[in-house]
């Protein structure tokens, strides 16, 4: 029996987290499958935003570090991401970037395992995670370096020189999802620690770093935590190698007393050692709004929805889209995937651009990767069914030989 | 002939610089001398944050890199901080913290110095610097070490070994003034490079980083640039060093194509290499907010200004405060003085802190330092008479001794 229009809208009528999707300001006209590069902007955040700048920076001003409890934020809101990730109180932190948190802990990674250099990770990991490996390895005049092996060969690659894996749960063109416990466990049964960057798991799928004995990971606040534009991204070091943990960015707020203004550094004990400078306050105040929202959910019934709409997008690929030239990058396995479906096509990029300007936001991942992101609090079946069916119309006409849709935009 | 508050208010009216009061939001029944902590919030910060929230996220959604000028809005802040501080476009960068700069900063610097490996400063730098070069050097192995010297003896010990000479200009707790040029060029002599941190002397002097022929420089924008609360630092390199530059925090926002998702790093020519993750746009928006008002003032009438607001002060604390057990810890000579004056006294948080109670807002440096920053766009003369009024009210009636004022919060 085919799949209509009617049989999704039926689908959201039924689906428990329907009622998240009025949080979200979504622009009308727009179907938006791009929440995995940046996430749509919660009702709330406008208000808490400007509570932070008219209120908390404008009438308490300097007061606010203590009043409103800045000073606090980096460690209360990694307390909360903690909540999504399965890790403890205390072992969450918000700072800084990405990729600066990655060159934190895999320098603070390097340090616990003394005679070891070995980086391992994979070619198609996102490339800021490789190209700051790359450059602590440079800086550390090769007594680190970075070795990349295929997706497939990550566990039989780790030997005795592996002081750390490091590698994207779900990987950002693909949406192919790593075991996190079995490769976990392989790194550990080596000797070597293992590093996880969750840039397109946190707010995406309940992640187990506790149940999956992970050593350090990253994330990304801009993406399925709906936090804004470069908002602050998040750290975690296990509780048990805290009390041995010392990473190089040694700033004052991750001085144990910061406000002795002492000559000489003593780390803080716990996560915050990892704070480095002053943390942007109004990009964390949107950030907190979104992860508050996110808390709101149930995680397995994220994960539940998630599937079933990035199943969806693919049947109706099938029946809708044969013989187009469009095939399926990411895992048929919803299991094996994450909240992302991606399509290969030699002109990928310009049917992205014609599907914009048909109002259906994905994104293009060079060389010739269509994605399209999946936030289940606020993406409906529906807009499953109207996104391939502009997809459809794209191709039909052959819109992607558009000239307007060829040319390269700075960020695609 | 003594001065009076009737004096002070005619000061106020000659004040080329009057106008600018209103165009920051002061609360009522505050006196804010703690601009050089964080700065007051302009009246066009929220307005021009909410654009940025409503419009460009809510409604541009990821167009907005694009569309709304995200991408490019590092270089072009950078552009506009560098005309406050005497760089030239494409000179200067928004980026991270200003202690993540210094990272990067030292880093390039010991690249460019090879075979030299001091890192030569003064103890009463501010800790973050001397914290961050220190895990800098103990990263490197010893391959480069933090050399404090007494301030008066920094010229005498740049030596063969110097790779750099990094200082603060203004010093954070007396205000002291370095010789930005004379120190410079006595590190260029040795073969050593300058870096400066201007934490307390961009947007509150003119700086000429082009006429002192400095190497390097890092800033703060939440403090005299009135960016708000954490707002992003920015970073200098000359344009003579950029060819050859290289710093270790390679990340993918620094990649000369970062939407060709290569592999392999290539770091961008030119200032744009040091960037690292995606920045916090709703921080960068408030900053750019509070440049732009910057901009609109003349710096000359910035500098003659704050020297008369700090000779103000001091007049006024003679005048007004003989024998009271405070003493001046900020230069007497304005040409060597920041925008602020700082007193000791051995009760100096308590002093402060019944400041506080009373409006008057500065804040308190250990071990002894009250300290009192001078806004020239927003603080006036009257203000000074009132702060000092104050002050011998408090020291009158031993304010300080009340229990109240004594006890320590975690930021003060």
């Amino acid at each position: 029996m085919s799949l209509t229009r009617e049989s999704c809208l039926a689908l959201d009528a039924a689906d428990p987290l329907r009622g998240f999707r009025d949080r979200f300001h979504l622009p009308p006209g727009v179907i938006y499958l791009d929440g995995n590069s940046l996430g749509p902007l919660p009702r709330d955040t406008p208000a808490r935003v400007a509570r932070l700048v008219e209120q908390e920076w404008g009438q308490g001003l300097i007061r606010s570090w203590n009043t409103a409890g800045w000073i606090d934020a980096p460690a209360r809101l990694g307390d909360k991401i903690a909540r999504l990730i399965g890790a403890s109180p205390g072992e969450v932190l918000v700072a800084d970037s990405t990729t600066v948190n990655l060159f934190k802990l895999l320098a603070g990674a390097l340090a616990l395992r003394p005679g070891r250099g070995t980086i391992l990770s994979v070619e198609d990991n996102f490339p800021t995670d490789l190209y700051i490996a790359d450059g602590l390895g440079r800086m550390l005049d090769g007594r680190a370096r970075l070795r990349l092996v295929a997706p497939d060969a990550v566990e039989g690659a780790i030997d005795a020189d592996t002081a750390v894996v490091m590698l994207t749960e779900i990987d950002y063109r693909t949406g192919r999802r790593f075991d996190m416990k079995r490769i976990t466990a392989a790194a550990h049964q080596a000797g070597a620690l293992a590093l996880w960057d969750l840039a397109h798991s946190a707010g995406a799928l309940p992640v187990d770093l506790a149940g999956s004995a992970a050593d350090l990971a990253v994330g990304c606040g801009y993406k399925y935590l709906n936090g804004g534009p470069g908002a602050p991204a998040f750290l975690f070091v296990a509780r048990r190698l805290q009390a041995e943990w010392r990473q190089p960015l040694t700033g004052w707020l991750g001085h144990d007393r910061p406000f002795d203004f002492a000559v000489d550094y003593r780390g803080a004990a716990g996560i915050r050692q990892n704070l480095v400078g002053t943390p942007p306050m109004l990009s964390l105040a949107a950030l907190e709004a979104g992860v508050d929202l996110m808390l709101e959910a149930d995680l397995s019934a994220i994960r539940v929805k998630s599937m079933a709409l990035g199943d969806l997008f693919i049947a109706l690929v099938d029946q809708e889209l044969p013989a187009t030239g469009l095939s399926l990058a990411a895992p048929r396995d919803a299991a094996r995937r994450g909240s992302q479906v991606s399509l290969r096509h030699p002109e990928g990029y310009a049917i992205v651009q014609a599907l914009i300007a048909r109002g259906v936001i994905g994104d293009f991942r060079a060389p010739d990767i269509a994605r399209f992101g999946f936030g289940p609090l606020y993406t409906s079946h529906a807009d499953i069914w109207d996104a391939v069916a502009a997809l459809r119309a794209v191709m039909a006409a052959a819109a992607w030989g558009d000239e307007r849709f060829r040319r390269r935009a700075a960020v695609t």
